[in-house]
């Protein structure tokens, strides 16, 4: 038997445990601080996030500002100010400086933030980059007051220094902080790009930003109307796993089990319970819920999947709405054409309810910018993130949030590439002036990293937003499919025609017959034979191509 | 002024701190939880990854056996043994149970595993998935016992039960849990062929898999040689930044700043004290590391980066090794053609060093298989993960661990898709029967997600991996581009002739001269442009092509 070198307690003798904060110190690149641009984005991002959120949660509408200066070589001050709610004294410490902490950890409510990371993120970062705390000025209806605020990372602790009240009447929350490692940068990937997406994605949001030169860029409301406000929902009996169903029945002040079932979860009544009862007649419905055992809760959810529900509730979410996405997309693109399409809400792994948005662009300054393609260069050339510019056709959102990092990791770019494109008239998606925009909306949107970046590439996901995708390329096939046609009919003509003159020559040389004749006749034959097989070929594709392929896909969609 | 229609007590009412076992729960896909095949290599993976490392670390060769049985629908269990150090009772409970604890986090030594999140993410998704614990057995030099485990999710604590001395004599470790969501499936993401890569990859360890139809795969060991032990070395002083400096003073137990850069850097004599100490008189370098402000911590790195340092220890690192890469692709892919290269080691980040090893196999199995592209197509109907099969053709390695999912977020994927493959002879990279191994060796590697499962895209390693694959290119150049023009000129020449037939009929009937005539002639000029031109090409494509291309790589090599 092989004897170790070492044995087990000198090996495992630095064994230790260590905080969150103290992972994502190491790894803050999972957060999305890699790359400087990227990062001062990130920062932004978060801040604009909560202050959206904060300000939906009590029905406002959202006066937000952005200040950022340059302090330094890749050093630069964030503030963001709203007129929101603000944030009570006693909790502000762990809000901004404790990764993990949060009220949207357990809710099933669509927004923006779902994890409780981002502004405690920022202040990590804040730390790990210049040692500062940051400041935060807030004020609610009870109490005006500033503070520092800083993380102790090996605890993942908040620690507060001199907090005072203040005397103004301010409102709201500002929150202020400096960054090193992080650069502004008028880029695809920057922050006046990021601001001006979440404007164009929340029409009811004021947003004022000044750059570090000084000059302010006003994002004005397009609309005083609040959006719908996303309701909290409870779970469906389809979507929720064993482990989740125990967990909350743990948490449950109900008394039983059967009244517990109707209180969590949406669409049980009490006739749903008496048919649960009657088939899981082992399961005591009377008995306490943080009684509930796995095997009891895994007979319930087998058993949830074999009797008829009611959908799960749709109205919990809140869209950017058609005409937005479209005036949206008129703005960043100026396009030549433009479709817009929302999908009905659908539901995923079984009960969670989403739902897709949709657009096309074509023509303007959609697809893939020159002056992209050209900053591309130079960023590489910089050894910075190249490697980011290359989705400048996709543009995407969740929850209207636009996504602006890890495209090739997310279900909208996967769903968006895997479209037969050739089939709608583009015969290269990357190269020609078409964009796509998609916004996906839902009480959880499983995101594949912890930056929150890119949605997980679920299939039921995928296949939601193909469809919107499609419904839109169809009317953009019927739109560029004519100019098409002619301007490829133009092209072979002329190449063909380019070496009838050439040929013409050689021939007369072998033959001895004249060129000009023999140029003649060679052009009433390419002539006569060019409109028959361009006439055969447009009949064809008309017969077997779209049309056929196009129908198939629809009544995909009706049996799905 | 608006008013907010909730106030700020309202809204945060519910904010709760939670554990970062309670965020995997939610976000289980970040962890690698995502699609049920994917999910059970998951699991063997990070059980594998432990019982190399602790093999390593006790300098022993690893006897490791898997052994995978159906339980039910999509349940499973996984038990994995090994003849390792054993792991002591009292830490049990935490390294199996606690998310974010372990021995790897702080060393800066090259490590399979280096976060502490794998075998609690195991222990995790078991009770989330089946509400049970896993069952350890374990044997060091001391103590041999068994026990039951299980995580509180609520606390990230463990909960032990059942624990219960052995009089057997055993040794080392045995894992044994069971899991639901999870698939057995023979495709290049599951188990087995994450073992084989495994063994090919680390040829001094022998595996034995057992799948759920009870047959047994042995893959023996290949050589009786340890791996060069990875060294555990001190960060670079070009390498750290303020931050890490700084927490890195404040736990010293050093007296004096001086005395503690020698003992906690690399590279840092006393000589290069004295220099420091010349530039930057207003730091007292006998004051005590812990007094270390962020001022006079920033100020040091910034020096650190103006003054000469001797290059970072490269003795860190355990490679594959050329000879069992060569071995490696034979055995996957028996191609016709392979060339390995080792690059020398460099650093990034300023100060941390990695080494590539790059392969590339031409011919045989090389490339996307048809295989995988039925099982894509059958995987896609079953709605599962077919987009993970995307990227056949590049074989991603990290610290000996090979990579199988999130190709497309992969450094290693940047640098391959990002080479001008046309340049090499290769037209269509997707589309050849080309494949490319590389393999990433670092005391840090730098994940883009905490399911390890990409490696962040940072341009010095992109650079550094695009080196060594361009290496191997050039050899595959050479070895193609003899067949590839043959091919190439009779394609050519074929298609041209096929024309001549049908053009001499339509020629005769215009001029009246003789078909046959006019064939032979036309035949006759055809091939004599045809030898011209491909002659202008050969010449034009060696001259400014390859060549001259390829020779700029190489000197920008030098420089960089």
């Amino acid at each position: 038997m092989a004897v170790p070198k070492q044995n087990a307690d000198e090996i495992f003798k630095e064994f230790k445990e260590h905080s969150i904060s103290e992972f994502f110190r190491r790894n803050a690149q999972m957060l999305g601080y890699s790359g400087k641009v990227r990062s001062l984005t990130t920062i932004v991002h978060e801040y604009l996030t909560n202050s959206a959120d904060a300000c939906e949660e009590a029905e406002m509408l959202p006066d937000i500002r952005v200040e950022i200066k340059e302090l330094g070589e890749n050093k630069y001050s964030v503030k963001v100010s709203d007129n929101g709610p603000g944030i009570p004294s006693k909790i502000a410490g762990k809000a901004f400086a404790t990764v993990l902490a949060g009220t949207k950890f357990h809710r099933y409510k669509q927004q923006r933030g779902q994890q409780g990371i981002g502004a405690a993120g920022c202040t990590l970062y804040s730390k790990i980059t210049t040692g500062k705390s940051v400041h935060l000025i807030s004020g609610t209806s009870r109490e005006k007051y500033e503070c520092d605020i800083t993380i102790d990372i090996k605890t993942n602790k908040p620690l507060i220094e001199n907090m005072s009240k203040i005397d103004k009447d301010i409102v709201g929350t500002e929150i202020y902080g400096e960054f090193g490692d992080v650069k502004y940068e008028n880029s695809d990937h920057g922050v006046y790009e990021y601001i001006k997406r979440t404007a164009l994605s929340n029409p009811h949001m004021s947003i004022v930003l000044v750059d570090p030169q000084g000059s302010e860029s006003v994002f004005l409301r397009a609309t005083n109307e609040l959006p719908k406000k996303a309701r909290e929902i409870k779970p469906h009996p389809l979507g929720i796993t064993t482990n989740d169903l125990l967990e909350s029945a743990h948490r449950s002040e109900s008394r039983k089990l059967g009244a517990f079932l109707q209180e969590s979860l949406s669409r049980v009544t009490s006739g749903k319970v008496n048919e649960l009862k009657e088939i899981l007649k082992e399961i005591d419905f009377d008995s306490e819920p943080r009684e509930l055992t796995w095997d009891a809760a895994e007979k319930l959810v087998k058993v949830f999947k074999e009797i008829k529900w009611m959908a799960p509730e749709m109205d919990s979410m809140s869209e950017i709405g058609e005409k937005q996405i479209e005036i949206a997309i008129r703005n960043i693109l100026n396009p030549e054409f433009v479709k817009v399409t929302e999908r009905k809400p659908k539901v995923f792994r079984g009960g969670i309810p989403f739902v897709v948005e949709a657009g096309i662009a074509y023509g303007g300054n959609s697809g893939k910018s020159k002056e992209v393609s050209a900053r591309q260069k130079e960023s590489s050339a910089e050894g910075e993130e190249a490697q980011q510019y290359s989705e400048g056709n996709i543009l995407r959102f969740a929850n209207k949030v636009p996504l602006l990092f890890d495209a090739s990791n997310c279900a909208i770019t996967e769903a968006a590439k895997g479209i037969d494109w050739k089939r709608y008239g583009i015969s290269n998606f990357e190269e020609e002036p078409i964009s796509v925009l998609v916004n996906v909306s839902s009480v959880y949107v499983p995101y594949s990293g912890v930056g929150k970046q890119a949605i997980s590439q679920e299939d039921e996901i995928i296949d939601e937003i193909k469809l919107a995708i499609q419904d839109c390329a169809r009317a953009l096939q019927r739109h560029i499919s004519g100019i098409k046609n002619q301007n490829l009919r133009e092209t072979r003509y002329k190449q063909i025609m380019r070496y009838v003159n050439q040929l013409s020559g050689d021939l007369s040389d072998i033959t001895g017959t004249k060129k000009e004749e023999i140029e003649k006749k060679l052009k009433e034959l390419v002539e006569e034979r060019f409109r028959i097989s361009e006439g055969e070929e447009e009949k064809g594709s008309e017969d077997e191509g779209v049309s056929a392929k196009a129908s198939d896909e629809d009544s995909g969609e009706e049996s799905a």
